[in-house]
């Protein structure tokens, strides 16, 4: 269903072209003539044409799309909340769920002793990187498969499931043999390819927001992995780039109501990325739990002045700590809860 | 304070010549000869000169400021909290603060009528818009001094104080006789003319945040009505502009607790604003108040279906006593409160 | 006219509401009643209502503008190029005209030096600021009247009209004593005060776009100027704030073309501010040329490194004189003329 | 080579904390102590180390890297441009090349037919998406190697070689077999495997820049892709993201004349995208021949109104053939060329 404007000047002899290619297509047409303006009304299911073979017709101003682009994801194909389990707990229902790791696996030390730390204080999924996007070609570029190993290591130790980004389409057999969820970063979400290959995989997918990407785009990419079958879908929202530099990123907190608003799918935030300085970490994550998130991913490292990557925005493991408490205590506040 | 980094290929000749440059100003110069590069750091107080001046020399690669360039709205200056009050309330403290009200004045029976819902539902100081800046020479563009008036009377009626906007240098002191607290809206946040006006009414002012200004822009703005010696000054965070286009503005949440590190001054939230639809108003102000806002401003129309402006971000009076509700329970959550 | 799309679930009686609402305001109404969604089109000027107050009402989706909310500033209101004369110049005709000068008038030495040696490398119009914005209120803020004073000194001399900003509605009358030309600067473009009163002043006015401000939005600013019958306005595209850093704005060369495309007035670039970097002006320049801008106003400083503002991005007289020669070579390929 | 400024406040212990592990990784430190502030010089090449290390360690308030985080791709590792062919023409060199073709390939006829009307128009490049990066999983995805196939027959007949994108490692070997050039979306920008497989492939490669890439990163993606060896790196500015929406994206002109100042590799524009709307696609590619662009990429279709994708952005032949005179005109007026 889409609008199309006409130009103040455009003839009878262009409308009927507009109208008759509509038609052409299938559609039924509504001509409403104005002194100012002449619109056509074209009705019936857009999505599969092209909205720019009208556009380019002469006499056409604009062309105004009516119906959103995603289906699957929408909340008018699906009215109730989606709620998946993940380990023993469940995403998308009254519980908020906790996602809490190094940003980078750099030892099995290292990630064994965060994970414990990260279970005592509250968290329920570990995340950590074993294959990272780095803007250097010099810089770390993770552990690969013995990053894995040493995750699978952690789950076994703490009992919680796994949250690992992968990169490349050819890598995702290789993740599932470890990893229980798959992420998919920010450089990543309109990476095709991938959203096919992980919607496919069948494994749960947390699919983090392009940093510039429109609201409307990410749930396009979640149409994406839905159109595989795969149901199981979080939208992170990680920040967006604007003009701002004093923090990272700027944490759109509006996404959270809007997406849950569009959608039935839960919503993550990932306050670490959307401000990028530990500082302002606990600030952000309340906030989100305030707004109505279904699950936060934070970034915990024990000497975050040692880490490989992003140590600027990791919390210790105290602090997390404290943090989990304060959050707690909103869920609570706006009828939610976060399990001990 | 600050660094001037060379060119790889400077001359002995241009280094001397900085060096000279920033004695002549007065500083002390510390040399530092690497290999790649030669760093010159320029001791003392560089707010009272020109970076550009450096940056323009012969040799110079680029100049590299160390020290904020506010100083009064400095949590350097002033470490404590800056606390004062507002009616019977205060601003920074324990205590959130919540200012309601319509967007713009349109009648003496609208304007009393939301001041009594608001200040049931728990409003601490009515908001209304007598001058109001619109992107049409055409739009309905404030009720003037009639609309004051109407304000001063819902005033005497509720005991609530009045914030309102004053949008010229010239009008400050008609705004003065009338409202408690005066608005420098978003437009003209560097308004630099207005902003002397308001210094040195010594009214309560409160600042909202230019729609793509940088925080240190904004906490610049607080500083041209901080030399005039009122310190009474609200940063009010109310979205800023983005590519995301769903929302009206995006609410730039690390915000509030960025400008509560950098400065001393009170944050205020105008999730109204920052939304731009009631639908996720709630949202935000809940999310605002666990970020740490000191007070919110909210919009509150009876019939947003009729208001003149803004009716699209406007709460109905129990959307908005429920909204004061919940937002006091994260208050509490987060070791604060909404006074009823 | 607007086009008012309503929710999926909305019931008859909310379409007859609707309705009932446009018929009330005096509008005809066209209903379009599809399967998955009612379109109802409102037609006449509705410019004199408020599309919120449609939008608010219950089973409203979203309300879609038609017409363009600008009027006088539009192609559809005047075709012909609007074209006037500046001194010995005319601008939004076949000849692209040069403004150059330093960005604030520091001396009468200074001012007439520059405008010598702009005028000779091949300037018309001398610019130069007396009250200057300034993010800092202990930056230097201009010399004042004095500074207008040898503005017009210079004038005399080099016989080049003169363009300075005004800052407030209260000094227009000062600066028209002094000035050919009004310039309304980026952070004021929608102080409205100020709007009105330049327009009143019946002075040319160069109105720059905002550092944020959609092109429409600027277009409405030039119609409050021309709201008041003052028809020679020319829109300023000087750069806008974005995510990049590299440059001190973005320049937005796309508007140019866009803002000859949407209106009549003369459009003039500013490559100093688009790019904050002298290194940078010259490329700029040509393109801006090049994609059809009616003139150019450029910051010229014969000791940059000296200048009390701007001195990164002000040329030498002798980068200016052979930038002049470059672009008149552009301005002759695309069919137009600087003249000498 | 960066330098740690130290919190007001930080302790000798801090400082030496600091110094103690700069010497660690093998820097040499430069220590200045002011009143303010301490400042400490590290000397070396910091590519190797994180930043965050230093940054998270008691007492830094924030680190300032010295050099830019791309080598191989800078002018300070390659003094001159580089310049290399592409068929029988060259690119980074006087001559200003020109790559154009449709959108998608949607029939043998269709390509082969825009093909000719391209190289008569003057092209020298063909360009023509096979595999396409489409928002909606609904939407016209290509015709994959058929459409290779095609564009391999429009190469034999017109001589002129083909660009066109590879959206996954695992399709580059594919793509080789047809094309000429590779080309890296705007989407996939900063997909590493991706931008290692085309390293490896030794193809010419053209990089687009992401649509909210800092330029920076766009040239650290271009290092991705020479440090494997593969020097014939284009990087094309094809707009970015900002608030306005007026036009598809906006071009970042000021890009052009950067990316040439600070890299040594050829920089092409793509007005196309950049503008999104076929009106304005003439007045940015002058622009940026004007601006120095080494060369240009063009959305060409005979029937834009029936183009799969992108006809809105499409010339017509006839248009594309007027402008080739325009820029050659301006080519020309810079000092430089396009060969016919």
């Amino acid at each position: 269903m889409m609008i199309v404007i006409m130009q103040a000047e455009a003839t009878t002899r262009e409308k009927s072209a507009v109208i008759a290619r509509a038609e052409d297509f299938g559609f039924k047409v509504h001509l409403s003539d104005g002194k100012e303006r002449t619109i056509i009304g074209i009705i019936g299911d857009d999505r599969v044409i092209n909205r720019e073979q009208i556009e380019r017709m002469p006499g056409v101003e604009r062309v105004v799309p009516i119906l959103k682009p995603f289906k699957l994801a929408s909340r008018e194909f699906k009215g109730e909340d989606t709620v998946f389990p993940l380990g023993d707990h469940t995403i998308g229902g009254k519980e908020v769920l906790v996602m809490a790791g190094p940003c980078s696996v750099e030892s099995r030390t290292q990630i064994i002793e965060t994970a414990i730390a990260c279970k005592e204080a509250g968290a329920h999924v570990l995340r950590g990187g074993a294959f990272k996007p780095r803007t250097s070609p010099y810089a770390f570029q993770g552990m690969g498969e013995e990053g894995l190993k040493y995750l699978a290591e952690a789950r076994e130790i703490t009992g919680m499931p796994i949250v690992t980004e992968v990169m490349e389409p050819a890598l995702v057999p290789l993740v599932c043999e470890y990893a229980d969820i798959l992420q998919v970063g920010a450089r990543n979400m309109q990476n095709y390819a991938l959203l096919h290959a992980v919607g496919e995989s069948q494994y749960p997918v947390l699919l983090k927001r392009g940093m510039s990407s429109l609201i409307e785009e990410w749930l396009m990419c979640a149409e994406y992995i839905l159109s595989h079958g795969n149901t199981r879908v979080m939208l992170c929202e990680r920040g967006i780039r604007t003009f701002e530099t004093y923090t990272r990123n700027t944490f759109d907190i509006n996404a959270i109501p809007v997406a849950k608003h569009l959608s039935h799918l839960p919503v993550v935030a990932d306050p670490s990325h959307a401000t990028g300085k530990w500082e302002y970490v606990a600030g952000a994550a309340k906030a989100a739990v305030a707004a109505g998130a279904d699950g936060l991913i934070l970034e915990v490292h024990p000497r975050p002045e040692e880490a490989m990557s992003d140590g600027a925005q990791s919390l210790k493991p105290e602090k997390f700590a404290k943090l989990v408490v304060e959050m707690r205590a909103i869920a609570q506040a706006v009828g939610r809860d976060i399990m001990p």
